[in-house]
């Protein structure tokens, strides 16, 4: 852990971020998305009943493997077939209905700043920072190992950006502190550089752990007041094809017993970890997925969980893995097809292959997007930053990110109807030779009639040219050093701020979390 | 026009276009895209009807100014309001349905090459290359007025891309050939360069019956056979607020009586030229657009017509026009539900705002085409190579866009899902410790399982960066190049070339077209 640092110090009320009064760019304000279209639905009724009937017949006929001794007992407990040996566990698809249908098809989360509450289901969609790539990336910079200052960073970018709604996992790893502590550290900076709903990587008992913890003591909570509500989350993967391995499904029970949701995301690359055909590969995501949720409503019933979607395809020449692509599409709508189905909450993801934050990066993001709006995905992870196919946290692409979140925020707004929207007595009043810049009609509305974007430049080419023909790169990296520079801490009562960091000095002196995962 | 080249001369059968047999990209065979999506319905049923209502009441009561006296002379005929000094037209609302119920949903266009007879309407959607910029710009030698070369560059770009359906308007006006005679010269190029669905630009008598000719001329067709069906288009955009100047209505009205197609799009710019909520916008473009086609409609009943939108936003602070925005993807869609309402198929278009083929001109462009395959349109105008609100073809940002609508093309096939597509055996093969590469049901799948981008860069950054780490931009520089060094122009016998170069030859004798427009 770093020492307190003068910004973290600026806490308190004058400390707290101004909402929308920010200097550096005009954004939108906070606000939970609701998306109220109805979802592009590429699977018929009977496509539908076709995956699901053959998802059940995987954990009835064939199984998944449960590498984790204890959730194994619990499903023997419950009736599930276990193999005497070992890991394969087949559950009949009455039990694992019935589980499925304890879990809540939408619930909150309420981080230490209640008022950055978060609804997961129902037409609601959130959007997460990139989570988990082993490098960062800038203009200026080039790409590097992640390290702590960048890890911060991207925390204040999260912080910054109002349509980031959650702080999920490391935007980037920092490989400069030590594995045993980094999850201290890591938290500690998240929890102070932020006040949004935190995640815990399910890697270990003590990073799981520690991690409640931590956001118990930076929400001011008794262990009481933290497992009645759901404060954070975690995200586990199985190991397609059909196994769950030991950390996944022990960072999940913990969560699990204390209320805390979980989202279980199959890593389901067709062609290669699953089959080829999107069918297929929705077919063994949905029962990997299910398995782990028949367990977690099992031991916890009317847990909130997220069935989560991963499915894409590879290049069947190099066996690269490839997002935002027409197959990444269909597969994320199908999944909200299934998600709906089974009552679920939906996590997809803004996802691309690019290696720089140019043309092929946006249209795979935005293509990735409109998945997610189309597929009425909830929770949009590594919604801003994310390239090469997860293993950069990009600055501009972060800033670029924003922008067209922002932008699809306002279309979910929809458009508003009523008798004066209309606007026919403006149509007989300009008549065909004047202009709507100067009626009433335009001047009651103009302030707020169009979304306004930050980072779009939307001038002719000869003004853009003369002010230095700026690509939209170029204009982001500009947009996040000037986010930075006036990026302020949100208030942390300093007792609670105290209590955070001594209990990082004492489970630091004690040595942090074992690394031989 | 240009003495017959080289490459003309190699027409015939040798010197056919080899279908998806180049080198210099792998593209996707020539198809008609089919959208079997359900379309993202931002109305309600009552909110069709209100601007049904609004745009019958802005037709009857405020009534349309036709700035041709012949136009007006047929709607008096037909029993329309017309004022006695001057262009306003009124008609009511049961003339206006009888006339739009007359119009066909659905119908073909047969070019000289039969085969790329494309369908209009109903759940097809073809895309038309990018027309009528002032300026043509590539990475190499920047932003220009456009000239013949470029014109017949992107005439070549057109021809070559089996994704582009449609040789719609001039790509780039090159304004290097006196604008008396340019009609000639570009029909002369763009019927020897490529064998696609031609438009004639409705700007006075002489440019639409020499295009006509020409049209005819190149299909080797009798006056009588090339009347009995379409063989091309014209395009015509109200002058918004509720004018429809002369030349548009003079040449929709001749295309009109010789059978050929009009497509009828408003200009309505919210906050500008119509009112700043999108639904006043869409109440004004629907009028305007009803009113030319009632026209059409009562002079050539059945005649094939589409509804075209064009209405976006402006940037409230300055006046500048922006595209691909969120009030774009909803004035789109609004405009699909509107068309399927009176049954006529739909144009939109793949429009940006940017000045460079970056980030911001592909997240634009992504929202355009979204907004066209969400919204359910059938004819997307302005496909490839659209920058600068409409002011530049690039040669990049074609290339780019080629690649965009090949992946929701590709997007559009929808998902299989049969027995053997739910790849039960395969899973139960793979078992938890296999990949799916090497099973059977993947070998029998792999080659035409995904999608294949011929400009993505999938590989990884170390990779990349090796191979010169070169953005998508610069890619796309060297793709079009490659396409201009092996294009082969398609065949055209002799004796028809010949036949329509004397004709160009005559008519520029006899001084071309009047240039006072």
């Amino acid at each position: 852990m770093s020492p307190p640092r003068a910004r973290s110090r600026s806490g308190g009320r004058a400390g707290n971020q101004r909402r929308g009064g920010s200097t550096a760019i005009r954004q939108s304000p906070w606000e939970i998305v609701v998306n109220s279209d109805h979802p592009t639905t590429p699977l018929r009724p009977e496509g539908v009943e076709m995956i699901h009937d053959a998802a059940m017949r995987v954990l009835e006929e064939i199984g998944v493997d449960f590498l984790n001794e204890e959730a194994r007992s619990i499903l023997a407990e419950a009736g599930c077939d276990i193999a005497p040996d070992g890991p394969r566990v087949r559950m009949g698809r009455d039990f694992v209905m019935e589980m499925v249908a304890r879990a809540p098809s939408e619930f909150d989360i309420t981080p230490r700043n209640p008022e950055r509450r978060v609804t997961i289901g129902g037409d609601h969609m959130v959007f997460v920072n990139v989570s988990s790539p082993p490098n960062a990336m800038d203009l200026d910079g080039g790409r590097r190992v992640g390290n702590i200052e960048d890890f911060r960073n991207f925390m204040r970018l999260t912080q910054y950006f109002n349509c980031i709604h959650l702080a999920g996992g490391y935007p980037v790893e920092p490989v400069d502190v030590h594995a045993s502590v980094r999850h201290l550290d890591c938290l500690y900076d998240k929890l102070t550089l932020t006040d949004k709903v935190c995640h815990a990587y399910s890697l270990g008992r003590e990073r799981v752990e520690d991690v409640m913890e931590m956001v118990r003591i930076a929400g001011g909570l008794s262990h009481e007041e933290f497992d009645a509500a759901p404060r954070m989350y975690t995200n586990i993967n199985s190991s397609s094809p059909l196994k769950h391995d030991y950390p996944m499904l022990d960072g999940a029970m913990r969560l699990a017993r204390r209320g805390q949701p979980v989202i279980v995301t199959p890593f389901t690359l067709s062609g290669a970890m699953a089959p080829v055909t999107l069918a297929g590969a929705t077919v063994l995501s949905v029962a990997e997925g299910l398995a782990a949720i028949a367990l977690l409503e099992y031991m916890a019933p009317g847990l909130p969980v997220v069935m989560g979607t991963f499915t894409s395809n590879v290049d069947m020449k190099s066996g690269a893995p490839a997002f935002g692509t027409p197959e990444y599409v269909r597969a994320t709508q199908m999944a909200g097809q299934m998600a709906r189905f089974y009552g679920l909450p939906l996590r997809a993801s803004n996802a691309c292959a690019a290696n720089a934050p140019d043309g092929q990066a946006m249209w795979e993001s935005a293509n990735s997007l409109w998945a997610c709006v189309t597929g009425g995905a909830n929770v949009v992870y590594h919604g801003a930053g994310w390239l090469e196919g997860g293993l950069i946290a990009s600055y501009e692409k972060f800033v670029m990110d924003c922008e067209l979140i922002q932008q699809i925020a306002h279309y979910l707004k929809g458009v508003s109807v009523e008798e004066a929207d209309l606007a026919f007595e403006a149509i007989r009043e300009v008549d065909s030779s004047g202009h709507f810049f100067g009626c009433q009609h335009t001047q009651d509305r103009y302030e707020s009639a169009f979304y306004a974007p930050f980072l779009s430049d939307w001038r002719n080419y000869e003004a853009w040219a003369e002010a230095g023909g700026v690509q939209t790169a170029e204009r982001a990296n500009k947009v996040w050093k000037g986010i930075l520079a006036e990026y302020r801490p949100p208030s942390m009562d300093e007792a609670v701020r105290e209590e955070l960091a001594a209990f990082v000095a004492r489970r630091k002196s004690e040595g942090g979390a074992p690394t031989d995962f």
